[in-house]
């Protein structure tokens, strides 16, 4: 039987030098002194960015960290990846590209590897384009600033949870534009925008927002949207009667119910 | 008895090149052919803004229009320029610095003339900081993007439109983070967002949205604060359940209602 989703799903820009507030957490859930975590660089072509990671995991206590080559298809079909996968507690997703983090797992041995671990309730982190694939359906780009369906391409994501999109770096690069024509053409999501230096910790439909950002979450499920699908993709979609919540860390939602949770008392 | 405020209310960077929408409608409301119209420059320290918007409204047909010097306060309470607002049927704000305006007008014999002549239907148009000061509460600065009260100055604006609180540029400078954080400290007022080259028309309690971009509506009225005002001003304020209207041209909207009008048919 699978198990619910166990994900710390990252805006980016993670503090790697201070208290790494968020990385910690990661070594935490992956089981802290018994961590053993898998980072896959495949999203980066900077060859440092899983040495760095390693780094930092290391520096936090883990007690494994290795570094899977994914800097090709053929790569991620090496069988030595899946065996570091099936006794990993977590994996960590890095930045960088989320199309080229698609275009060299998916499918892949280690892909499979990855979601059958998933099922047994192994953590997955991700970060910037590592936090976008965690959906079915990703942002592959898009202009940050417009509601309109031109500015905002969609692919299929890697599918660890379910019901929401998920967009990242999202205040600093000032994302709300293509988030809201995201969720008006596809209202059955949550558009999920995360902040950098800001998580999501997913667990099951739960999660709780951590680190120094806003998590903000559209839900158009209740909107006039006017069938967005008809506006020509180069004009302007309206949505009226969207609902928005801004959340700061330690705030929690329900995903399924789409409801945020009164905060802890006192 | 006074008449229903008319306004132009502009995010920026309007068209003064191509078609001219947005100015075009300025004539058009001041009286096309026989538009008289006042520009305040006090917004700007550039000598030329003043002029190049004349040379705009004059290619777009209005009968007359006057720049007004109120390059410090002094020249402010030259009574030409109550002349001036006596005859004109509408008077411009151009942008800049929205704190200078009102630093530069406020309270002098010019403001009294401009609240005098709004008090009988005059136009009153502005853009970028011009658009700012319109409500009573406006912006005077703040970093774009986080929800947070040390975030965001407001200061007293120039008190056209009851109940708002105007944000310019928006979608270019990813600004909902501060306008979130306005409307949690202050849920009275609608927060609007309007992007470049685009406006809200706003006669009594009616707007509707002209231009290339999108006018953003935050109500927070129903939205759950957790008592923002005693959040610390440098942490990260909560929002849940914001209502949020996303419109682009041709919408409207009712402010007094708080609600969006369905589109015309057809």
């Amino acid at each position: 039987m699978s198990r619910a989703p166990n994900l710390v799903i990252i805006g980016g820009a993670e503090d790697k030098t201070g208290p790494c507030t968020i990385l910690a957490e990661v070594v935490r859930r992956a089981g802290g002194r018994s961590a053993r975590i898998a980072v896959i660089p495949a999203a980066s072509e900077l060859a440092e960015t899983g040495a760095d990671y390693a780094t930092v995991f290391e520096r936090l206590g883990a007690e494994r960290v290795d570094i899977l080559d994914v800097s090709s298809r053929e790569h991620a079909h090496a069988p030595e990846h899946e065996d570091v996968v099936a006794a990993a507690t977590a994996v960590f997703l890095t930045g960088g590209d989320q199309v080229r983090l698609m275009n060299r797992i998916g499918g892949t041995p280690l892909d499979r590897a990855l979601h059958r671990r998933v099922e047994e309730g192994m953590v997955v982190a991700g970060t910037s384009a590592g936090a976008a694939v965690m959906s079915g359906t990703m942002i592959a780009d898009g202009d940050a600033d417009r509601v309109q369906a031109n500015a905002v391409r969609t692919a299929p994501g890697l599918e660890l949870l379910p019901g929401v999109v998920i967009d990242q770096h999202f205040a600093q690069r000032g994302r709300i534009g293509r988030l809201l024509a995201v969720v008006a053409l596809y209202p059955h999501f949550l558009g999920v925008g995360i902040d950098e230096d800001t998580a999501l910790l997913v667990r099951g439909h739960h999660a709780r927002v951590l680190g120094r950002g806003s998590v903000t979450i559209l839900d158009a499920g209740s909107a006039t949207l006017n069938d967005a699908t008809e506006v020509p993709p180069t004009a302007r979609i309206s949505l009226a009667g969207v609902t928005l919540h801004s959340l700061a860390s330690g705030r929690e939602f329900e995903l399924m119910e789409r409801r945020s949770l009164a905060p802890p008392a006192g």
